[in-house]
């Protein structure tokens, strides 16, 4: 590219250099990273990170130098050039399933064979036949056959019911005919789909003798596998370029009577007995009930890391850039007229109140998560063990109203991930657009790496259930709790708990001391969702009101039986190391100093939430006015304590530079030399030069760019 | 493109229609779309539009098809050959600024003259003396020369006090020599410049004989008025891709000790006298607070329609699209089994909270902008004829502290414009996001226009004075308001008035009704203002508390300024016919039913805003625990009483479909069609084909796009 002059290659930043700031910053707090980085991830995660890193960064296909330059087709193009090449290394290496999505992590970005490598295969394995597995699952596992999974219609997102595309049994010939009979009906948002699969896992409305038997999932093969060309009455394509997401080609696709073979409805649940027709009942009705409980509960363990990215970039740069005097101390000039001695803008107050309580949120997030995926671990086991050998399939998971609600946790477990995955990915993505207008100006820029990545998340807040319906799933489940506990049989479970508690002391109030005792802090959010609770059941049973009015409440209710969940979880994490069952490392081996810094965040993190919903805590009875006053200016206690270990806390995220590809976010602090290297020497744009008059009839008088090599 | 084949073109969305069901939205309300349209705007305004438009809608140069899809190369190129034909377009037709302005707006994207064409030519103009003007100013207006503003730095965007680059007086010859003396001199960010521009007005810091001076304008030119090369010893180009704005190229430059003549520096305030090397002090400091209050008055003014463009797609969309059946209504399947009956997604209470408050707000901005642009001219008149013929230049404009408190608007504008530009922007960015996620996953797609009109404004709440920044010189002001009140010194207006009204009843308590009196509601908006602003006097002054820690506070506190003041701007444009001393038409000439909805779209705005500030109200006094509670039922009662005229509201705002370029918005309803022909045929993703198989070494088996015309 265009080589910088002698003279701009000799400037260097004004003032004290980013490098020296940062190892200040790092000088002045005594958290031991190491230390709490595999308390966050275990030491054995970590070691593996660092392998696959050094395997992709050598690599000269995962260059990533273009990335924020290129155009949607380049990036595409680019990123199946990527996706065939992790392909490879993952045969070479004899990657697990969760190294490859390690070194996934690391592109960050979605790649055009994402939903072919989870839910195609994933489908094909839980739901297919021994003999489904041999014809699909094999070649689909050796890359011989790319699908995808095409659920979401043009007409249809939520409401998997009302799904058009149908497929329908014809008798005479054993086959299936898949449809799309409206433009509504077309197959849309689906990844893999638009240009990479050659086959989809369809769902569609399996219809038998007129009769309607609700969706269900059939293989089709939708290419050639030769020429790649869409096969006869098939349309398929890319849908467009979206928001972000843009390496992902999510497709659309429409069917005209399209015939498929019996043998290719996915029927490991149900299926049709091709002899008689007649179709024969799912052994598991409640087979997705458990799939997507899992599926949520990863999206809110990884709200944390996607949140910790943007605030450690913000973090660094907050460091390293500096604006202005404090007002109250004293002022002076340097020689050349600039203000000395700028302060960092990590220490203004403005900019601590959004960034720390933040990163405070990645914790909590990091232990919810981790409680989360705990929770459903311990669910699975014990419905193994209770089930196991009681002449049912061995894998079955059965649905909550079979169980003994003594027992069970899976009801409970549906409603946490329900509300933990809303509350969860909100936060991050709203999070990260707080760290990104935390960098003012050059936040902005696509070099902060923080734009693209907080719009590839965004699909988060959507998919898996939209985080705005999957609160009345919650509140079903809380109303039922409810009625429970008023009838007096409740399961034993913490829900159960909660509300007894708040039952028992309605009319003598509550005190929580939740400025000066943690497990008041989580009383009182326990508290919060208990009134909230008991007062929407008032509403919908007493009140008889009709559920759609009903729904900003149960918003609101949802929002905070996952922030009680959040701050228990934070607590849980940092002062019950009993409850450890799993994986998760035992608070009591880290050193003392950063314990302290952990509670230092669980309160702010706390406190931090409660005065941002402070009125749902006054209507309550769980705070006084007087108390949320003093719970503000805690928190701005809170915010200098966890000044100093702001950069350090964020280094125990381990993000490689590499991966925030931004250089604001540089771990070294070199932050305007790498902005000035990527604007002036990787900028194609640059490379052309432009024609400024209106009446030239030219646009671009030179153009050096090499040929797009797309 | 592709053509779709036969069968495809049948097909038709599935259920009712989205024509028809924006027809019966439109038929179920009696709101005249016409007279309200023209109360907002004015008919004279609303012809011109049409005027403009119809000239460029026939305009190939600005066909607008491929606009989603083009890379940022392409998307610049395009937008440099859309700026040369309106430039070329508003000679042909002998354009006013604001009829170029308003092409501009149709076209919806900045482009790379928009910094020539604004800061460039203003400041020669306004900056400039007329020997500078025929040297400068003339050739700009004919673009002969193409300028920009270059003032933020790669290290320095909000404090300029802090810009390094220098500006050296050399008497010997009678120039400057200017010099970026390190990396973060870099001008940074500067629109027009990266690319198009040959001069610069460059605002460096002057120095002479060792000395000082400040900050100072510059023309300098850049690039060879033939080659377009940059000059020597000068380092020009892009900054490089952006969240949004690509169609700008916002550029960075370092100076090597390049000199210029002395009439370079623009002289109408300060300037040089060549002669002796003497300084020559402002005749008016103060010059930039009158020019940067009515830039920011004019980003309140726009953020109503900002944010009127996504409320008008997603209100749109949310009538189309149906999604479930009411929880409550009876249940039924047609014969291919869908859902019948599904409910439109804007009878959901939770899409309606979202939804209709904003659509209340973008009224509110609106009447607050035009509200803030006429107190700005009322100032300027009341200035101009106080000062006329006092022996000033008649062109001056006093600053605040000369002028007497009793008569004066503009410390008071000035706190205003900060207060209600950090708001405005804040609630018009923030909304267009919200507008974008209550579409559901189609919100995603860059088709639905909301997300790129999110990224091109989202500067906007950085540039004109960060809106985090700007709390300080509201706060700052109303400190000073409440200390002159205390001394029984306040100036007569309108802070003074709430402040002493407060301080009046602090003793005695408020009642505020208002949830039955409209007033009522304007006053407890006020108070807890007053409040806030008594609480920080006491923090700052009585308990000693540094700036910094202050912050925070000062930022709630601005922000209820501005809520108290969109209230009442709000109010009074609909109860204070004899207040619209300027276009603003008369509230009086509109028909019942439409003053009616106002009203309601009022008490929405109101009681929602405060509902959602509820704790602030409770500990300022100015509501009680359970009229908050009685607020958020009526806030609901509000969204069913402006659910049935939701079309027709976002209708008066008068966006034509060429102007939102969205699917999802289209004014017929036809979104599905839209985004089928959209992905399917414009698409250029669709004319080539992958190759899916990891091993294959080939990643397109086929390419049928035209080279690329960049």
């Amino acid at each position: 590219m265009t080589p910088n002059p002698d003279w701009v290659r000799k400037l260097t930043p004004a003032g004290v250099q980013g490098t020296e700031l940062l190892a200040k910053e790092r000088a002045s707090s005594n958290i031991d990273v190491d230390q709490l980085a595999e308390f966050l991830f275990t030491k054995e995660a970590l070691d593996k990170r660092e392998r696959i890193l050094q395997i992709l960064v050598k690599d000269p296909v995962f260059d990533k130098s273009q990335n924020y330059f290129q155009g949607r087709e380049e990036r595409i193009k680019a990123s199946l050039a990527k996706a065939k090449r992790l392909r490879q290394l993952s045969v070479e290496h004899s990657w697990t399933q969760d190294e490859y999505m390690c070194a996934n992590d690391f592109l960050s970005e979605p790649t055009p064979y994402g939903l072919h490598a989870s839910m195609f295969l994933v489908t094909l394995r839980e739901q297919g036949t021994p003999e489904q597995h041999m014809l699909f699952l094999d070649k689909a596992e050796k890359y011989q056959i790319i699908g995808c999974y095409a659920q979401t219609e043009l007409g249809h997102g939520s409401n998997v019911r009302g799904l058009e595309t149908t497929a329908t049994w014809n008798q005479n010939d054993k086959t299936f005919t898949l449809h799309s009979p409206h433009l509504t009906s077309s197959k849309w948002w689906i990844g893999s789909l638009g240009k990479v699969a050659n086959h989809a896992v369809v769902m569609a409305q399996l219809i038998i003798d007129g009769k309607n038997y609700g969706p269900h999932p059939f293989v089709v093969q939708i290419r050639d596998l030769k020429t790649h060309e869409p096969l006869e009455n098939i349309h398929v394509g890319d849908i467009g370029p979206k928001f972000g997401y843009n390496t992902m080609d999510n497709g659309f696709l429409l069917l005209n009577q399209v015939k498929v073979p019996h043998v290719n409805m996915l029927a490991r649940f149900s299926r049709v007995d091709p002899q008689t027709g007649r179709y024969v009942r799912p052994k598991n009705p409640n087979l997705v009930y458990g799939t997507l409980t899992f599926i949520r509960s990863s999206i809110v363990l990884q709200s944390g890391s996607v949140l910790a990215r943007g605030v450690t970039i913000a973090t660094r740069y907050c460091a390293v850039r500096r604006q202005f005097q404090d007002l109250d101390a004293p002022k002076g000039k340097d020689k050349e007229g600039s203000d000395t001695g700028e302060n960092q803008v990590l220490n203004y107050t403005m900019v601590q109140v959004r960034l720390l309580p933040l990163l405070a949120a990645t914790f909590a997030l990091h232990f919810t998560g981790q409680g989360m995926i705990r929770m459903y671990q311990e669910n699975q086991k014990r419905m193994a063990s209770a089930h196991r050998g009681a002449g049912d399939d061995a894998n079955r998971r059965p649905g909550p109203e079979e169980l003994n609600p003594g027992t069970d946790l899976l009801a409970d477990l549906h409603a946490t991930s329900c509300a933990l995955k809303a509350y969860s990915s909100t936060t991050a993505a709203e999070g990260l657009e707080v760290c990104r207008r935390a960098c003012g100006g050059h936040g902005y820029s696509s070099f902060s790496g923080i734009g693209s990545w907080y719009a590839d998340y965004l699909p988060t807040v959507t998919w898996e259930g939209d985080n705005y319906m999957l609160s009345q799933q919650v509140c079903r489940y809380l109303l039922k709790s409810a009625r429970a506990v008023v009838a007096g049989k409740a399961p034993d479970n913490d829900t159960s708990r909660i509300l007894k508690t708040y039952l028992a002391r309605r009319d003598t109030g509550a005190a929580f001391d939740f400025l000066a005792s943690d497990a008041d802090v989580v009383d009182a959010f326990a508290w919060r969702v208990a009134h909230l609770t008991f007062e929407a059941l008032q509403r919908r049973d007493a009140d008889r009101q009709p559920w759609n009015n009903l729904l900003v409440d149960f918003h609101r209710l949802s929002t905070a039986h996952a922030q009680y969940i959040a701050v228990k979880s934070f607590h849980d994490a940092l002062s019950n190391p009993s409850s450890s069952t799993t994986a998760t490392a035992d608070v009591s081996r880290l050193d003392p100093t950063t314990v302290g810094v952990l509670h230092t965040l669980f309160r702010l993190f706390a406190l931090h939430t409660l005065e941002r919903e402070a009125s749902e805590f006054f209507a309550s009875g769980a705070a006084t006015v007087r108390q949320i006053s003093l719970a503000r200016r805690a928190v701005m206690r809170l915010l200098a304590e966890v000044r100093p270990h702001a950069v350090r806390l964020v280094d125990a995220w381990r993000f490689p530079d590499w991966q925030l590809d931004s250089s604001l976010g540089r771990h070294d602090g070199r932050v305007y030399e790498d902005m000035f290297y990527r604007a002036s020497e990787l900028n194609p744009l640059n490379r052309v030069v432009f024609d400024p008059y209106p009446d030239s009839g030219v646009l671009f008088k030179k153009d050096e760019r090499a040929r797009s090599k797309l």
